[in-house]
């Protein structure tokens, strides 16, 4: 028997939820699981759900849960993809959101990391199984069996809901501390679009200060890359089909220089002068001109998905020991420390805050690229429960 | 004014070659620098050949240079598509070999590595500029301007000319030493299909004991890399499309497990299984089911050139932070390295040794992948020179 979201868990959540693939947002109430320091409230309400979720409340111990009002929230562009179910994969009512902010309000009995009134946050990721090669490497995005933030379902069944609401509760080990002097707007969207960025870059060897790193595409995802590739002290190249970037990429982003990759002779001239290139670009497109783009030995890391294969000619990567590579996201671990780098290197997202009712306004903006260059939802002081 | 190959330098050689696309060998007289103990004789022949050489012959020092006597020569599966012209960047009269071995003859009076009855050979390169990044890093096979044993120009415009002759004079620094123990005749394969196999082993660290590597292919890399990944201490799947195989792969070569590429269910089976894959294959090929057969973070390691792009689906890539590389041959160091290692561990390729008049039969049947698994003509006892 399938649970209502609004009593499927013991703590009452509200938030904004599509509820089909017109993906029109709407408020909507549901529930979250508590923590264990009300165990005596949950025994009573176990007794009284017993019946049908008898499974559910065993496994949620909910000891190592850490509570947290939701402050801010960034809009990922995977946000618009699941609204819309354009991959074919959402259920609905669908509450988004993996970018999230906020300050701890309850932690379970047996928690170690945070205590009441820490700034807080949670990414992509509330849970994985913990025990294979991967999570073991502190690499949870890469476990078989990781849980996602939204529109994912928990080991018990029960359904999880996003950060486009007033509370998350996760797992303490999900969990990561934003650092004072980075703020909880700002801080939100570095733990998707931030991380995804970063993780590459490290583990690609491309942090190296003095390296020439190439970014293609300057959405939420490239822009991150230019900031962390230049905290890293590299020479970084956007690499975009757009010219009109060019004064934005150089001047407010600072980038060193900007290839226009539909002009033959910029992109002939820059070859072979790449040691690496975080590819942010979801579309189909060419890898060859990008492939020429590398010194021998380079690598082209992709971080969007494509819907069809893309053409890899083989001989060029041949000729010059060269690598293509994907990454996604990155782990808990690393993504503490990658907020650990950004509060103390001062890379930070550019950012338009929004309140919560402009959301689908926000969305078909989103649709058009039409923001520099992440919504953050201030959910803190514009989400306010229904009557 | 074109030199003619026989009077082009003054040491005489005899090989055979191609004269145009039909690909039929047939003797052929042509000729070779000396080294520059020879200087005076070279004074005397430079006065002769002053007019129209005068460049040609101050460029050759000759003093670095070896001379060896061959005694054998590995027929490479890209010597039968630059005998054809498959590649359309053949020029006749053409002497492939690039898998040649045989006994010091003579040094330039700067060698300092060999000696006169020294047991050498050279691989795929005689020569690279020496002076960019990755000469300074023994990738001489990476340097942009690396000179072909065979089928390319030295700095001075004299034409490379192959193994498939008497004799070879090249620079001792693209010269490896054959340790005692490795037979001339087995060690010629090593310098190409050998170090094709051997380096991007090493380089993507898929060389430590117990890890799992696939090979693609079982033709003369193929069956190299198994040997190799053997002697590495790995676990070895041989992938194929040919059912047949599975028998030699396991009984003879020493694989651990056979995979037919096109059973579906053998293929979900060992899903996640693999640490890296050598894929030899150069014909076009599906890649997403390699990628599947990797475990997260594994390197699908491309050694043939097919003519086409190959699809290359993203997502997969994403998932496992996996990567599609290329890798050609190896440095010349690394060569050396290569040799010594299959000295000490008693890898050697299955050769089938052939007299030189047998050449173009041993051609058709490479054409036909029957030979297992490499052509190794008998310089030292067969060729004679022609009267």
């Amino acid at each position: 028997m399938a649970a209502q979201p609004e009593l499927e868990h013991p703590r009452k959540a509200f938030g904004w939820a599509v509820r089909d693939p017109s993906g029109v947002f709407s408020p909507f109430n549901f529930s979250r699981r508590f923590s264990n320091k009300h165990k005596m409230l949950r025994t009573k309400l176990i007794a009284t759900h017993l019946t049908n979720r008898f499974n559910l409340f065993f496994r949620e111990t909910g000891e190592k849960d850490v509570a947290f009002k939701v402050l801010y929230c960034g809009i990922c562009h995977s946000d618009l993809h699941k609204a819309k179910n354009e991959w074919g994969t959402s259920t609905y009512p669908l509450v988004p959101g993996h970018e999230v902010t906020g300050v701890v309000t309850e932690v379970g009995s047996k928690v170690e990391k945070f205590k009441v009134g820490d700034k807080v946050g949670v990414g992509c990721l509330v849970d994985s199984c913990r025990s294979c090669q991967n999570c073991s490497h502190n690499l949870e995005n890469y476990c078989p069996q990781y849980t996602l933030t939204y529109d994912d379902k928990y080991k018990d069944g029960s359904i999880t809901y996003g950060g486009y609401s007033d509370s998350m509760v996760a797992d303490e080990h999900f969990v990561v501390r934003i650092p004072d002097g980075l703020p909880l707007d700002a801080a939100a969207p570095l733990l998707c679009a931030g991380i995804t960025v970063y993780s590459p870059l490290r583990y690609f060897a491309l942090d190296k200060p003095g390296l020439h790193v190439g970014v293609v595409g300057l959405g939420g995802l490239g822009h991150m890359a230019v900031k962390f590739a230049k905290a890293f002290g590299a020479n970084v190249t956007v690499i975009s089909t757009s010219p009109y970037k060019k004064e934005e990429a150089i001047q407010h982003l600072g980038a060193d220089s900007f290839l226009i990759s539909r002009d033959q002779d910029q992109m002939q001239a820059a070859k072979g002068t790449l040691d690496g290139i975080i590819d942010t670009v979801s579309g189909v497109h060419l890898l060859l001109p990008l492939i020429g783009l590398l010194k021998s030995h380079g690598k082209l890391v992709m971080l969007g998905a494509p819907e069809k294969p893309l053409e890899l000619p083989i001989f060029p990567l041949l000729c010059g020991r060269k690598i293509v590579a994907g990454s996604l996201i990155g782990g808990i671990k690393e993504t503490q420390e990658m907020i650990d780098f950004a509060a103390k290197h001062n890379v930070k997202p550019d950012i338009e805050v929004i309140p919560i009712d402009y959301v689908n306004t926000a969305m078909e903006r989103l649709q058009k690229a039409d923001v520099k260059y992440r919504f953050v939802i201030d959910i803190g002081n514009t989400l306010k429960p229904s009557p």
